[in-house]
């Protein structure tokens, strides 16, 4: 692609501030794997001790494996053609993808900006991260997700967040306001990009500062509980809880409970609004193969090379999922539900997900034993124009890898 | 100190933009081991693979060093009585220090901000390693340190940089303008802030914009090779010359010749300026065991741990040191001169060091095979203020450590 390549790049190859320039496509297919350099960071650290390597096939078979899955053909969601799975990657402008089978590493492929050493932004992947926390503080009894915001947070009380519980939060079903009509310039997306924003406030800025103040002037909108609403400042409610509850940053948990007691080889990191609060919502980049240790976990009830990270209950209330009568408006996920910030298929293998626009995903496909982990830079945002060369895709090389015992 | 404790923090230990904020004493106690949380940086990566481990006494020979060396004393420059080495790290605001004999770690402390899986800003030590770097070019034959800057890169004609030598940018002694007169608001200063601050620029900015886009524009003052001036300017004209020759941004090389190749336990970072060029002449920030490796590389002449990173000839240069003769203003550097972006003492062991405001210091005794690594957070950021509690205490260590055989 050339973009910032050149010492300098030349003028049209170079990408800079704002995120209008660097955040929209073609741009962010470099972007994406260098938000870092845009943006204020945290550390998401893996501590100091070697890496655990992933269980891979051997090079002879997992060439074999790559080319049979390459050749695996599909119906794309709507189409009126098959589709083969390395045409897909093209297709959803995939930047790196990996497979698991049965706690293995069967397919891995690398592209675009991204290379084995490389951090992808997760997006909204970020989101499930978070959920995670939530629901091991749930079950580790720490958190009771029964409990009103306003218990745990006080100072949230002249919010819309003060009188939904816990749960509520965890699987979006707040009512809470939240406009993005980008031609009104008061519109909530607004505040909550300025407020959101790391960089020195401009002069005269009178809105909420950081995300946490932002959430302090959420209006109501509808009544909680009564339906599943996609909202991201739901996660960064759910930072704060989780914040507050273990006296530790989102990102400074997620290291603690999941990065280093996983194995992982990268650091991975987390954008931060301007007080330092990690962005709970969309602000994790991280490496593949650490994107397929977190799959594993999920897949493996908590448990990775051993070593148990949660309890296996934590898993079991993400996989039975949301309530599906409160779900609507996902045409690619007609029987979905969403339940502590993962999306669950409530299909015949019992999948879920970790999804994020542009094509971010964990897919866990408990009966086949399978993980995918895809990251991508789909030009555009919404998952439902990605899915159709995506879960079809999925099903086909899970159908796949159980046929091959 | 309480610093960003809390979720949020109590307004008066929060730390914020701009820098005049968070880079103030005291909150500069804690943000220099946060940079990153305030500035957009690339990672310097250490690979995937795992660490090597430092060699280290085992724990009650540590142990007993420790408390040996705690309990040394030495005499301050310019004081009256002689001082503990353990008073001397509170006395100097030390963040973390290690001493290394012999290729082994025989003490190591943190404190501050800082633990042993953190990373604090290098300061100007980045230049050390952005002069090391091309100083590995030089020796390998890939950069002529003769050549004129603006054979390398044309577009520099305009600017007091284009007929210096490579070697007197890299010894600091050519003749360029950087006036630091922060009552002028036209001062060089402010224009070389406002270009490197990698953040969206301000409506009506029509300054240079980046690093690259000052050095074009910089005016003579007085002749080069007349006499060492430190301007930081120097290590950003050597990271563009870097990067011009070597392909690859001195984040990458530095990644690719040091980290990789060195053991490293943690990635490092560079903040970078808004076109994501790193800050060559101070951005860096690194693992104190980390810098501790690059201390063991600069006394082992290039090698660690049985791996040879560049020819002997590099650190034997560098050792060599500039002329003292065009050298003067550092009091306690009386014998000083300064090559390759590193500084030398030309006293009786053959001493070395690269140096960074605050406190900042990796300082190579060849003669008692010792190395000192420290990060600090001294209020001024002088090191002339710092030296007295600090050379000889150094010097006192490095004469115990020699008897010890």
């Amino acid at each position: 692609m050339g973009w910032m390549q050149g010492f300098p790049p030349p003028p049209d190859r170079l990408i800079t501030q704002p995120d209008a320039v660097y955040f929209s496509f073609p741009r962010l297919r470099w972007s994406v794997c260098h938000l870092r350099q845009f943006l204020p960071t945290v550390q998401l650290g893996r501590g100091l001790g070697a890496p655990v390597p992933l269980d891979t096939l051997p090079p002879v078979a997992f060439a074999e494996m790559r080319a049979a899955i390459d050749a695996l053909t599909f119906r794309p969601i709507g189409a009126e053609e098959d589709m083969t799975w390395a045409a897909s990657l093209d297709a959803n402008y995939t930047d790196g993808i990996a497979i698991l089978h049965r706690g293995r590493v069967v397919y891995e492929r690398y592209s675009g900006c991204l290379a084995e050493d490389g951090q992808h932004a997760a997006m909204s992947m970020t989101k499930s991260v978070t959920g995670l926390l939530a629901e091991i503080l749930v079950v580790e009894g720490a958190l009771d997700d029964t409990a009103l915001v306003v218990d745990i947070i006080p100072e949230i009380a002249g919010s819309a967040f003060a009188d939904a519980t816990v749960r509520q939060v965890m699987d979006m079903t707040t009512g809470v306001a939240f406009s993005e009509d980008y031609a009104d310039p008061d519109a909530d997306i607004w505040r909550y990009s300025a407020a959101a924003s790391p960089f020195p406030k401009p002069e005269g800025h009178t809105g909420p500062d950081g995300y946490w103040e932002y959430l302090m002037q959420v209006r109501p909108e509808g009544a909680h509980g009564e339906a599943f609403h996609y909202r991201t400042i739901n996660s960064d409610m759910l930072g704060w809880i989780i914040a507050r509850t273990a006296q530790r940053s989102v990102a400074d948990l997620a290291s603690e409970r999941l990065w280093r007691r996983m194995g992982a080889e990268q650091d991975a990191y987390m954008a931060v609004d301007g007080r330092g609060v990690p962005f709970a919502g969309g602000g994790l980049s991280l490496g593949l193969r650490d994107l397929a240790r977190l799959g594993l976990v999920m897949l493996d009830g908590g448990e990775i090379a051993g070593t148990r990270l949660f309890p296996a209950e934590v898993v079991a209330r993400i996989r039975a999922g949301g309530d599906p009568a409160r779900f609507s408006g996902y045409p690619t996920l007609p029987n979905g539900s969403y339940t502590s910030q993962w999306w669950v298929f409530h299909n015949d293998h019992g999948a879920f997900a970790a999804r994020g626009v542009h094509g971010q995903t964990i897919y866990v496909d408990p009966t086949a034993e399978m993980v995918v982990v895809r990251f991508a830079s789909f030009p555009q945002a919404q998952n439902a124009l990605i899915d159709p060369t995506s879960l079809p895709a999925f099903q086909a090389v899970a159908e796949f890898l159980m046929a091959q015992d």
